[in-house]
């Protein structure tokens, strides 16, 4: 089964970023391009019968597998970006964060008003950047149809911070 | 011809990222996926022959394209990041920017000693972050064997600064 197989591989690095925080490190799945093609073909099939007009990505690590799946679905791929990164006209979102706070940004042409977006990020933790990344698709009149995380940190229990925008949320490794 | 395709694509934003310079943004391409595809397809055929055992992309657009290409070949993607993001022992190599400095990591265990590393980035301009990369490959005892390019701005005249490492240097759409 892929979660299984993804779990064996992905890797807990206790005390990072911060003392206290055990990170999931998705570095070694990059070391296995079978099991990052397995991903994308996953994340393809769970998402059949869905129209999706576009696959927002989050910068940096949401590039590695939102291009990708964009690819494979043959729709557009939108870069999310910290802010001052994209060059062309853009709209911003402010988020907190646990000390201070992060802006992230999309370009104003990204996609036309109606168009309906998912939006993907490696991990879902705490939902603040995926959150701001959804405010920033309705301020341009896009639909977020719904989210793609390879690992969802289910215990810190954020999934409800996104169902205002969309229910259709899934997560391959799921750590209750 | 691809060259022409992607140059048709590609936008210049004037005054990015300060006044003067003239940024060439990728952004158009990502939307255009069968565009991206033949991206993918044409830097693999480029490589044909060529033994490769990991592809190193630069954080954070080195991922969009690097990931793909990795996934083509069959063969490990290294993530190469910005100082503080890589969780895990890392080591770092530091260069210059126009104003101050910037640094790099990459994972001390990313490879194996001896591997042969092909090093991709976007865009080459200066070629100082490919440099500090390919510095950081050496470092772990791997050897660079080429570096793979979407955009070249040749009239920076940069690719002097790689050919210590490696003359093997492709990339698809050069400005003169």
């Amino acid at each position: 089964m892929l979660e299984d197989r993804l779990k064996a591989v992905i890797r807990d690095i206790p005390d990072f970023p911060q003392p206290g925080i055990v990170f999931k490190d998705i570095t070694p799945v990059l070391k296995d391009q079978q099991l990052s093609a397995a991903i994308v073909d996953e994340l393809a099939t769970r998402l059949q019968g869905m129209v999706i007009d576009a696959i927002a990505g989050v910068e940096s690590r949401g590039f590695l597998f939102g291009m990708m799946l964009a690819n494979k679905l043959g729709i557009p791929f939108i870069p999310i970006r910290k802010q001052g990164k994209l060059p062309a006209k853009t709209i911003s979102e402010s988020y907190k964060l646990e000390y201070g706070q992060a802006t992230i940004e999309v370009h104003q042409d990204a996609f036309a008003p109606g168009s309906r977006i998912l939006i993907h990020d490696d991990l879902l933790a705490t939902g603040g950047t995926v959150v701001a990344a959804s405010k920033l698709i309705e301020k341009l009149e896009g639909v977020v149809v719904g989210y793609a995380f390879i690992i969802s940190l289910d215990f810190l229990h954020s999934s409800g911070r996104l169902t205002r925008f969309s229910d259709n949320i899934i997560a391959l490794a799921r750590y209750a």
